[in-house]
């Protein structure tokens, strides 16, 4: 019995094949956009747990209001896979016409569209809101999104060199190889040094902040695309209390499960100083050159609608 | 750009090729056992409204605790579709490892296992609360349904003539067309002659009792599939005044949304007067001869799990 092709479905090779960074920093630049002027839909989402198994299932869905395509998309995490040499992350990208409800394709992306929307929303945000002649970047963390927030943002503008903080060393020196190679000259650096450059972007799973606000310099930039749950924290409340602009993807989840959460509720900032994101993106951001910005980014599920929309546009031509 | 084979996707023509109707019955046999036993894992439903265009989305999961697979299924209405020439209802059902949250496969059934389940639980309750000698069955519908009860129902039990009654005389005679032609004898019949039957299914959307209780007979079994929102209802309150047994397929949501939960709200009967239609199929039914016995059934999620896991057994060898 062969299966039948009834439904396009498309891998990450062929995500890879068919979708050029330009196109999703695009879609995501007027997703946010779209998010912090209310043109989203995001209902709540439906969970399950397996206790026995050490798993969960989160269904998400989201749309940008008016647009032709809503997604739902199925992710699980069970945490005991590495033992049986699985994956602990699976998912499924349903792309739905919201205009007749019939199911246009499934995008089989292993994650990909989360990781490459997460570093559009990163380097877009990160780019507008640090000075224009900021060169240094330090990343904290080295996993894929620290890889993606360093290229990404540097095709955006030029980057002098990258400081790599990563608790392991070894980890550190083969993200900078890697974005060495990749022609962006990198060296591992300490917590301390990599809080002294003009642009730091942490991208870790910390529960604690990973950086000391009193190391960060006047006129710099911080981005956190790390804390996406509320027993996560990466960046320090007393940066939020220096920072004269704050920005948050989406303001009740950051203030629910963000850093910038942790902040107001540390009494280091007031729960109205932040500003959406996305705002930030259609104007040039008037900021003194002495001034510390900070922005949490929690994740939009309205902008894999988008991002997932855009991609079919190229596969289903 | 051809789509990539990364998940087996099922169409219904796949589903029907490798399950028979015996596999489908004892499957939502042992489901509304365990439904009836606690054995069951049904979070609450993600839902989504597209107001300009007339429809929405519902997703639905559902797990029978320890089994292997969980299910998500995807469920659109579009209700302005027929105008489009495209169908109303569109869906797919996501197949997940319970141990590991690999997805396993996709059926794209456009809502087969659905009718089944929905079928097959009518049918197994049906014939276990029916007096042992009752052959004369009358369906109220003309539908899917309609035809799928009485033909699954001659799978458990011999029936004599099938009595049918529709509000469109053209629907009513193709079906009874339609069943005759299977070895069914069926004929057309008014409310009042229907509601004379030893067994009464109900498959219809109405909004309003299809029959009155006065004239079902003492000994008769009625069963009502087709009540699965509060503004429906097919079953009047003074049946379940009358009935000795009363089943519901699920406490909670009949009581809510069932025509139990009308008779409830109409004083007819309590809320407590109800057992769980699964904890009949394990034990066979004590009913007096005379005793007028009622079956409500709103339809359970963790079904739709057990059936579309033992459909992928078939399908994936």
């Amino acid at each position: 019995m062969s299966p039948q092709m009834a439904l396009p479905v498309f891998d990450p090779a062929a995500i890879k094949k068919a979708v050029a960074p330009q196109l999703v920093l695009d879609t995501i630049r007027d997703a946010l956009i779209a998010h912090a002027e209310g043109r989203t839909s995001v209902p709540p989402p439906l969970h399950m747990d397996f206790p026995e198994a050490g798993g969960d299932c989160h269904v998400k869905a989201g749309w940008i209001t008016g647009t032709t395509d809503f997604t739902v998309k199925i992710a699980t995490g069970f945490y005991r896979n590495p033992a049986l040499d699985l994956p602990t992350n699976h998912g499924l990208v349903c792309v739905v016409s919201a205009h007749t409800g019939q199911i246009r394709a499934l995008l089989d992306d292993r994650g990909l569209l989360t990781a490459w929307r997460t570093a559009a929303a990163g380097a877009l945000i990160t780019h507008v809101m640090a000075r224009p002649d900021a060169t240094t970047l330090a990343v904290y963390g080295t996993g894929e999104q620290a890889r993606l927030q360093a290229t990404w943002l540097a095709k955006l503008r030029p980057l002098g060199t990258v400081l790599v903080h990563g608790r392991n060393q070894h980890k550190a020196a083969a993200l900078c190889n890697d974005l060495t190679a990749h022609g962006l000259p990198a060296r591992p650096a300490s917590a301390q040094q990599a809080a002294t450059a003009d642009i730091i972007i942490t991208t870790t799973p910390a529960t604690a902040p990973v950086l000391n606000a009193a190391h960060v310099r006047e006129g710099a930039h911080v981005t956190g695309i790390g804390t996406d749950m509320p027993h996560k924290n990466e960046l320090p409340p007393a940066l939020f209390h220096r920072a004269e602009l704050i920005a948050t993807d989406d303001h009740a989840q950051c203030l629910d499960h963000g850093d910038f959460g942790h902040a107001v509720r540390a009494g280091a900032t007031t729960r109205d100083s932040d500003i959406p994101a996305g705002l930030l993106l259609k104007a040039s951001v008037d900021r003194p050159d002495t001034a510390i910005t900070a922005a949490d980014l929690t994740g939009i599920g309205a902008l894999d609608a988008a991002l997932a929309s855009a991609v079919l546009g190229r596969l289903l031509p």
